[in-house]
């Protein structure tokens, strides 16, 4: 059996306030159908797939934020897409607000097999953003006011499927790519490939004036180059991209290999499928070798990652 | 103030068994003279930069390989070069072999004062390679047989310097700046540059079948460029070059902003200074905002990270 799987990223356009989640459903049943026709076994959606980037608008109360949170499985209007997808037997993951049955809310990812079964759910943990309105913002960024952080720390589940072998699948969202922590964490529990939907503004919000808008996807693609050659695993990180309610989303949808390189990668800004046959093998080079955590790595030396959270400079001043 | 500090890289060009310290000596001199007319305020060497890379050799004795280590302070054959550095008010950081009084052996950097007083010191931890002989690798790598894992942790110290102002400083040396975690430990004393030291084969050692040679300097970038962005830190990374005893190192030595943008690159395997101004300001850019330690690390989701040392795969395997 060649473990070859065959993944695509399905990158979306913008999603306005007033479209419908019939018009966005119809768009994902096009994606998962053109992936299907190419070969893919998985489509990845990108994060909050199914609505605008909502945290950039400040609601007084999170009752008012609710119109755009799913509180039933499946998500309303998507039965269509998810049955298309089962008839062409292909697994799906979707990432949406979730808001629980006893009113928590959620930034979550699910995968789903190709049978239909919903098989595994991340909630997001490293949330960016602020709580509160700052009038003095070009733009709010409110996922810490909307969201609680993901409490299902970061799963990994070993997965079989027909044609290709086992693996072990994780996920992330967003911000948690620009993690090591949360990139170790996966890897630490040998995973083969990692999912990861974005959402992410060609401004710098707070530092425009310091950092230029080109470094905003090289530090996108750096980040998931280093996490996946750092843990010996497939990447795919998939834009929410284009001009939504006048605010840009740099897009750059990527696949990554263990070895670091970028594999596939979308160029436009709008729904696009990027599509790659992700060798699982190749996750076995590197962690034979350079990253065989057993012999190399030090725990004892990396107490601080987990007994502090900020950072605190030494207090002594030494003359140079 | 301007909190700007005048940085040189001192790449340097292959030692061969048979040449003499002082011969090294005075490259060293040359380099830390040039560096000083240069404007330099800190110059740094690479890992091991007195001797060959000798761990690519095997003595059945730790005592045959004693040749290679230095048991006095400062290095023999130092003494004008440092003199040198003192008189010219520029700091020095240098690498080598150290055998302790009591015995112990480490792979060592040492931070030396614009006064010419020893400041600081690092001990290799993440060591690669294997301890004992193995007929089948076309080439040995026997850090593990030779130095002991490094027991000072991964300190950062608070200095001053006058025209810069005051800034924090670490070491890693080579195989470290693969690492996350060591780059994760130096962040969270709030480093603001790290000095890298290294010897870097052009061939993959044990997987030259599955990874193409020019993977090597794209994954030692990536790896310095995600640590530095992901830290807020320049890091200077310094190289020994060119073809040691018929085995060819990658040079390649970088300076990378907190952007994680290379700022400056050597372009030979000789001795080659490169040289950045790098702005200390920078480091408070994300420091503030994408990468606040304080508002957006999650430790308790982070327990695996000092927990476990290998990987471990799910144990259930679901139909996916």
């Amino acid at each position: 059996m060649t473990p070859v799987i065959t993944i695509a990223g399905a990158q979306m356009g913008a999603t306005q306030k007033n479209d419908t989640r019939e018009s966005v459903a119809q768009r994902m049943q096009h994606l998962i159908e053109q992936a299907a026709k190419r070969g893919a076994q998985l489509i990845v959606f990108p994060e909050l797939c199914l609505t605008p980037f909502f945290p950039r608008w400040y609601y007084e109360t999170l009752e008012e934020a609710d119109q755009w949170f799913e509180d039933q499985w499946p998500p309303r209007g998507l039965e269509n897409a998810l049955q298309k997808a089962k008839d062409l037997n292909i697994m799906v993951q979707i990432s949406y607000a979730e808001k629980t049955l006893d009113n928590h809310r959620y930034n979550t990812a699910s995968l789903i097999s190709s049978a239909g079964e919903h098989l595994m759910k991340y909630r997001k943990i490293h949330l960016p953003g602020h709580a509160d309105y700052i009038p003095e913002r070009p733009l709010q960024h409110l996922e810490k006011r909307y969201f609680e952080v993901g409490n299902l720390g970061f799963p990994v589940e070993r997965f079989y499927l027909e044609n290709v072998g086992e693996f072990n699948l994780g996920m992330l969202l967003c911000n948690d790519r620009r993690w090591p922590e949360a990139w170790r964490v996966l890897g630490l529990q040998e995973v083969d490939i990692v999912l990861i939907g974005y959402n992410t503004p060609v401004a710098n919000l707070d530092v425009t004036h310091h950092q230029p808008p080109h470094l905003k996807v090289m530090q996108s693609n750096l980040s998931v180059q280093a996490g996946c050659y750092q843990n010996n695993c497939f990447g795919v990180s998939v834009a929410k991209a284009g001009v939504e309610d006048g605010h840009a989303m740099f897009g750059s949808s990527i696949i990554v290999n263990p070895f670091g390189e970028i594999i596939a990668r979308s160029s436009t800004w709008h729904d696009e499928l990027i599509i790659a046959d992700c060798d699982l093998s190749l996750c076995q080079v590197n962690r034979a070798s350079t990253f065989n955590f057993e012999a190399h790595r030090r725990p004892e030396h990396y107490q601080r990652i987990v007994e502090q959270t900020g950072s605190i400079r030494p207090k002594k001043v030494v003359q140079a």
